[in-house]
């Protein structure tokens, strides 16, 4: 193997052109089999592999600077740099991240996950290198699909003023996680179709020299271009044409479905992970459903339409599935212009992604007392976070933190269907204004009895059972915590009250009042981290009272492929922890 | 008066265009009495008066729709759609916001106040237009410096898409709040030169038909202009060269100084208020030192370089003072670059526009650990909110409930100058790092004996007089609040521990557990929204003791040109009151 002699990229530079075409056959296997065993991003590292290849031959990484945007297209250039045994070895799989990572290599800059972001930091090493006085490459690499990011056009803005060396590699594989949207990919599409000749060029009009390279799995090529802007003085962008999913047919056949996957077969491309239920999939035939029935419903997405169904689907109902690309900033803008005249729009977006948009549902949806839904998914700790498989870019921790202290925003947690449906119900069908956010609950997909009651807009939480001494407000996904607990306490002879709030932000005064009466402590548990949450407001709440309250959910922190369990126990959050704690503060 | 005859737009189109240049003097006229009484926006209204005679005269608003960016310039739209007695007659100065608003009027879409918004809402105006299947136009005015905002490049790339009417007035003053910063204002310059002949050009490369206006000043020549594009079947700019501060020479010649004024001296330009000592003016004297004796110091900001300087200052370091445009997403990426290379960056930023970089905070600022000294700027209520003259979107009471919260980012919130220059002293000095955010105090610039222990940062807050049974804790602009209370209770007998906790996200646990031993009420004050805040992390550390906790400040709701005196009360916060209930509770 190739492959055996590299442990740096300066092993890269002894091989010739033969060889390292070798090499990126080699690569290419290594990811296609580690990503179907263990799940990953695939269809744009199999389309970056020559480009890696290319970009550490010429370069010298760490002292040039490479900074990946997203940075789930790195695989090729951690095998590269010293970790190729987390892609040969089994055993080692778990010991890269699927994103740059500061702690992992000195070849990652920084510790990316989010989209949109590489050129400004890029333009911060460049700043700095210039302030210094040294002389190294700085190199940004991004896709199509984050130039639809607000955030990248404000850094070619001001990496475009530069005087010195810049150079933007902009992989352009037509796709992003899903079809781009917006007329600067009409513009691409020109660019590629004219071989960069055309006299529209967005990169141009923004003071960047530009290249465009047709063949950008072509090694020999992209290391002549590569060659020739290496150490160039000015801000360049090259614009190079590559296949998403190169080297595995299905991958390039059907780009969406393969630009992230679970543990799937090689051979058939199916998942070997047995499919359940899920509230997604149940929310996205409901929502198509009404879209029917419903002409003022609209559902909009940043680079996410997956939330409401296939390319089929999103091609039949275009006119109210609106797509505005990875533009989290421009969504409740959006939104709220539809708001405006009378629609009433739904907006999906993941709970580690809504930090891009914290103003705009400040001002344009919230102050402006404009109709929203947004359905928060993947809002949870506990789920996801299977083994210890999970970046702390993309946990689910921290949206009420972030959201549920805005005012004029109603955050509700439903725990089951009924509950879940019934409250988008009322949104749709005009019961429910103003800007509502709903946590898509992530655990226990089932039917149940219970409903809410007609008056649940009061701000009412549900009692599901009535006891005594000690109160359980389990919220969202945690309401089986504490029904967990619930349980538990019974065993002992304690009959708890067991409550399950739904909404986080704004308390059931009255339920509160109440059980001060025969209550003498109130216990929260909430799937996110305490600060700014839910918990926090209970304890305010009785906090000059003799009510004593312990929240339970996670420490603030950061948590980067930790084990689920060391994290529960870690943070109080197991039954018998919590069923002791309760014991104690109760004596 | 031609004013007189003017009670809505459609009386506009009654006029000649004699009348028509004889109502933009007057209107002109009327802006700079109010601004020079009052204070408001100056520069772009004077710039933008023939635009908007203009558009008026044109269009039928508000069935056509027109979307202003930020809002600040829309004086003249407010004289022509029924509210010029609102700048007419000084007794009803105060009868309209500085903002489009809602409520005040249906010609105004959206209660405004932030950047970069205009585009993305006027797109969501045009999908619901289409899908309802009505047709009337819809307009996007923005400025030049609002469209360095990534939001605004969103907009643009959606709205490039439509097959449908859509306009932008792009009102090209040449200047932001500050000199505009970035390569796409290069780009605009060479548009100017070639009246928009180059081929570069940033709006064709996203789609947009294009017209370039040189003289947009003349009414005649922008009713020709737009009679030619209203119901126009597809997206267009128009790009308009103005003059900003026409119609009064000092405007025009000090843009920046006169984009918006506190009350002013019309003959002499001075301001008509007295002048006070203000912690902005002591900081920048302090960072412009420090620039010269620490070489890998750099100051930040997002199209507010007056943080850091006038225009000479600016210019002479300007290496190292970036102003990256209104790119607060950028912001905290850049910042993170340069900390990458060593540096030690400074980002300066107003409280009510931190939402626009949260997820940067978290991800590329605190997640990466990047050294990052965030100066947190009109972080109160109280002060600024002088009389009634504060919009909701510009008052400085979230930024604890959207950035405290996130994990490893430290908030300091010093209550005096030695507090607040030893905090920024050993950041720069580099004994403090990571992600520090640092609230800038508002009230009593004063220097004070008390100093620091050297041991604060390992939390400490300061015990400034010890007492017994109460204690006071009062975060930043309100730890002289909790000194009121401290002497008014010392009146009754009461003899109160006081405390300035100086850091609001990481509590004082030492401190606050010695309180047990003989305490039994804690009350806390902090110049912001409760929730999410630092009174909630103190109520929850004490839930489950016998300590007693009252937490003051401000209910989370939008306080739109409120009264401070009432505010106050409504939330319980006047001297009376506190002491009223601190009264009770020891009971």
């Amino acid at each position: 193997m190739i492959l055996d002699r590299i442990e740096s990229p300066n092993d890269l530079k002894e091989l010739n052109i033969s060889e390292l075409n070798e090499l990126k056959k080699e690569i290419r296997k290594l990811i296609l089999t580690k990503v179907s065993k263990v799940g990953g991003h695939l269809g744009s590292n199999l389309g970056s592999v020559e480009l890696e290849i290319a970009l550490h031959y010429v370069f010298n990484s760490p002292k040039d600077k490479i900074v990946f945007d997203v940075s789930h297209q790195s695989y090729t250039h951690k095998i590269l740099t010293g970790r190729k045994e987390a892609f040969l070895n089994k055993k080692a799989y778990d010991d890269v991240t699927g994103f740059t990572s500061k702690t992992e290599s000195p070849h990652d800059m920084f510790t990316v996950g989010h989209t949109s972001t590489s050129i400004s930091l890029a333009y911060g090493l460049a700043k700095a290198r210039d302030i210094k006085g040294t002389k190294e490459n700085i190199i940004a690499f991004i896709g199509d699909g984050s130039m639809s990011g607000g955030e990248a056009f404000e850094g070619l803005n001001n990496a475009g003023t530069l005087k010195s060396n810049f150079i933007v590699i902009f992989n352009d594989n037509q796709m992003s996680i899903a079809n781009n949207s917006g007329s600067l990919y009409d513009n691409l599409e020109e660019l590629r179709n004219t071989k960069g000749k055309s006299k529209n060029n967005f990169f141009k009009a923004l003071g960047f020299d530009y290249k465009y390279i047709s063949k950008g799995n072509d090694v020999k090529t992209l290391i002549e271009v590569l060659e020739e802007v290496k150490d160039i003085d000015h801000p360049i962008v090259l614009h190079i044409n590559t296949i998403k999913g190169l080297g595995y047919k299905k991958a390039v056949e059907a780009k969406d479905q393969y630009h992230s996957r679970m543990p799937f077969n090689l051979k058939t491309g199916e998942s070997t992970l047995p499919s359940k239920p899920s509230y997604s999939g149940l929310i996205r035939n409901y929502l198509i459903k009404n879209l029917d029935t419903h002409k003022d419903l609209a559902l909009l997405s940043a680079a996410a339409p997956f939330f409401y169904g296939n390319k089929e689907t999103i091609e039949k109902y275009k006119d109210r599935i609106l797509d505005l690309g990875i533009a989290e900033e421009s969504l409740f803008s959006v939104s709220a212009g539809l708001s405006h005249e009378g629609l009433r729009p739904v907006v999906s977006i993941f709970s580690f992604f809504i930090g891009r948009a914290i103003d705009q549902l400040l001002i344009d949806a919230s102050l402006n007392k404009e109709n929203t839904l947004i359905l928060i998914h993947g809002g949870t700790f506990s789920e996801d976070a299977k083994g210890s498989t999970k970046s702390a870019t993309h946990h689910g921790i921290y949206d009420s933190a972030l959201i549920s202290n805005i005012p004029g925003l109603l955050y509700i947690h439903p725990t089951n269907e009924k509950e879940l449906f019934k409250i988008m119900d009322d949104y749709i069908k005009g019961r429910l204004n103003g800007v509502i956010a709903l946590r898509v609950p992530t655990v226990r997909v089932e039917t149940v009895n219970e409903t809410l009651s007609k008056n649940y807009l009061d701000i009412k939480s549900k009692v599901i059972n009535n006891g005594s001494k000690v109160a359980l407000l389990g919220l969202g996904n945690f309401y089986f915590k504490a029904e967990e607990v619930y349980y538990a306490l019974e065993k002992l002879g304690i009959k708890a009250t067991l409550i399950n709030p739904l909404f986080s932000n704004v308390l059931d005064i009255e339920l509160l009042e109440s059980l001060k009466a025969n209550h003498s402590l109130v216990v929260t548990f909430e799937d996110e981290i305490l600060d700014g949450g839910f918990g926090e407001k209970v304890a305010r709440f009785y906090s000059s009272s003799d009510m004593k309250v312990i929240n339970y959910g996670f420490k603030k922190d950061f948590y980067d492929y930790v084990s689920i369990e060391d994290t529960l126990k870690d943070n109080h959050l197991t039954l018998k922890q919590v069923v002791k704690d309760i014991k104690q503060t109760l004596k």
